[in-house]
């Protein structure tokens, strides 16, 4: 019997709807918790079994950045996405895709419109990102022109069309917002990549909120691998050497300000997020 | 000294337009003809080097699928490139990007409209491509409905972005027709590869011209090379098994139609091309 | 239901001896025949299902290098192996392995030493391979003259681990001949060309002999996509865009001999075995 | 022009020793520290030229892992190393290699002793290292210890080639301690990966020294790249989510002991390192 997840046996087939018209779904998957274990201790050779439980060995894993044996498992998942989510999701190498061909097919003209809460002004402070939310009358406002530059987009292509226009020439005009769909399949170790990345705060709210549904459906499928991952991975904090050395001085009496240090204003707002308290007092 | 190329030291700076908009230049490499050879000396030992000249060798690496020493050049090119074109090329994995963003700034309004000598009907034999040119009458209607729906787009676009809405979402109404610019470096296995499924006839009429232009790049870099590949793979002919045994049997005198054969249609018909006088005999 | 392989649940568990202490098991697998089929119909669209039946799809996707869809299998072997093959075995680096580690815990001693009917001298025509087979006494004395070098090293080994020296360092004195374990995953496209270099007549015996119980497990598993394969890729002739041309100049009715030709004495040769017949004609 | 180190260019040609027989030199190399830059202005756009100076660039690239524009330099290193390192190092698999085929030449019979100050008995806390080093006498005794198995495969090597075995087989008796030689050409990213893993405390002492060698070399490439690296990398400590809770409560003012909290051994001893000064207050 091959190894499987009953929690996966009973995900497929299963619909998660992503924004207003895309999805996520589990259409197949390798190995499990147990998997990467094995493994592991393929590897390290019989001694860990004592040593190290399931659990434990997981972490330990993670912990140390012996990634490999999580490239032992795989899903495969059917998304439909925008063009311009699809096109940050493609700068992940390590991964299979077949998608699905505007040459080949007409693609229905399905575009993405933010929710309205999902409407936001220019960030201030962050030039990629989103800053305050938009009144719901500047939503509506923002959801018509949008909607109005899709309008012009399927006129132009249902007429190119009409007109018997080569399908690989009509769709040009179609906007980075126009659904795609694709076949995904990455082995655990990439998508855990996938996953830290693209749930990141300074990654678009559209393609997050793909991670966010793939997050659970992880944590799932390999639930002692995902709470590795969560804690070692997805919440841990990089200090930089300096910093290392900053909180070094700062535990050893000294009383600092920024200036007294090399650190740049950002890393010194983490340290103070740190150990704040010190600093304080 | 490390190793050049006269060819491309006087390439480097040099622009070529491709399309309406777009355009290539090389901005690095690394590596020649002699780089591959040396490579590969390395490899097969000393004794190569009486036995196989320059020429020779490559020609036998390039026959014989030896991939390696091609991988020991390398090539960086900056590109100006439709974002229907770009998502193609993507698909070629084993290379390296750095492509402005447009979350972080906001890309000039250009898009790629076709030539009127580009622009043709659908194909009636091939799903994915072109078929009949189009009058200049019916090109130009073309063109202005792709323009007017690049406009739309753009009317849209400014409205939002005058209004201050975030670049990451205002930009998401632009069509797979806007250009986008990016760093591209890859190596020279992986780059012949790339030459010879975007230069295939199959592939779309955008990114072949794109291919021929980086194809004629290789040239005057590594000229023994590209030769070596533009004969055994570019133009190469694959035979499958049944074809070959199918040949065999006609070089044997047999007279053979193609029911008499298990092959498909389009097999047959590369067969007739190969040794069409011997079936007419 | 994940799709499954009754084949391939069936030989899970079942260990293939290879050589004289090597094996292979399936360890896990994704995907099955349909599964390639149907990521394909997910890019060529809806269309695909009436024009072209299962079987007649994945030879399409093969003959013309639509690779994108096999990589949506996955199958996950356990080997042991001696570590010459491994070192071959890893140029394939589009996969993914976990090795037992000889700092971790020490191998069992088990080298590899070749039956008496794969012992063979110095090719004098390919610098690379085998030649004439040895008589039974001769590969007796080779036998004997490696199994020494065996003894030798276990004993260097044994005392040095015998005074508590480092494992790490104890280890180096193993030959290549050495066996070693590990698990391996890989995706089928890419399975698919590590099984054409490695069955090749040029690839080493013992390698060999490891792809072509791997290719009877693929073709157990994915018989449709294996057949293909045999078809259009292992049993498949290159022509050179030089040899094309002379064959359609024999069909012609040139009488040529090499001289009247730009090939090479390999090339030649190639082309007389193809159309040999009409060339004595 | 393209763009050019000074102190890659006076180091092409010298060749640095490293063990007692092996090597690194540098055969070529692509870009600098300005090529990083680059790539990098492509992606965030001209904003960034009057934001950031180049130094400030590259850490804020390092910091965030944007690890893209690294991608943009190459570096080609020819290296004699032992075969025990080779596998080591040909985990890192996003390279390109050309290794000396020992099916096609003879190797010259070169094998790794360690130096009398490396040799060391087995750790006693660290299952894969070195612990205690070893007195001279007892050195002495393991070096003779591995230059007999040395001999003994010597020998057995060259009876078998005298009697005219075909290479590929004789070889096999050869120890992993057997000196070889390759091509090897990563991009910086790759390189910096490599490096981090390879200089750990845990790697193993042999490949740390060719590690070194590198890492000085790249210090000499791209001096901003390689100190930022440094910093945020090399150095960089990694604080789990449970850690930095501790950490967090500590700052507080609780008085923690390891019983109070979640944390393993390692991962508190970890926290006491950083902040073991207020653990004692």
């Amino acid at each position: 019997m091959r190894p499987s997840s009953p929690a996966m046996d009973a995900e497929i087939g299963t619909v998660h709807g992503v924004l207003d018209h895309g999805f996520i779904r589990v259409v197949d998957y390798m190995g499990n918790d147990a998997s990467v274990v094995q493994a592991a201790r393929v590897s390290y050779g019989e001694g860990t079994k004592t040593a190290l439980q399931d659990r434990g060995l997981l972490r330990y894993l993670m912990r140390h950045g012996h990634t490999s044996p999580f490239e032992m498992c795989e899903i495969k998942l059917h998304v439909k996405l925008p063009i311009f989510v699809a096109r940050q999701w493609v700068r992940h190498r390590t991964a299979s895709i077949n998608e699905v061909s505007a040459r080949y097919s007409t693609l229905p003209h399905e575009c993405y419109t933010p929710d309205p809460a999902d409407c936001a002004f220019q960030s201030t402070d962050n030039k990629q990102g989103r800053g305050a939310p938009m009144s719901p009358h500047n939503a509506g406002v923002t959801r018509q022109e949008m909607q109005h530059a899709y309008r012009a987009s399927k006129t132009s292509h249902d007429l190119m069309t009409g007109r018997n226009t080569s399908r690989e020439l009509a769709r040009i005009v179609q906007p980075v917002a126009q659904y795609t769909e694709w076949y995904w399949s990455i082995d655990l170790h990439n998508l855990f990549h996938f996953l830290a990345l693209r749930m990141h705060p300074h990654a678009q709210l559209e393609i997050r909120r793909y991670a966010e549904v793939i997050s659970e459906i992880t944590r799932a499928w390999v639930p002692l691998s995902w709470e590795a991952w969560r804690d070692y991975r997805l919440n841990a904090e990089r200090l930089s050497g300096p910093q290392a050395a900053v909180i070094r001085r700062i535990c050893d009496g000294e009383h600092l300000t920024r200036g007294d240090t090399t650190l740049s204003r950002r890393e010194w707002s983490q340290v103070v997020d740190l150990v704040g308290p010190m600093l304080r007092g």
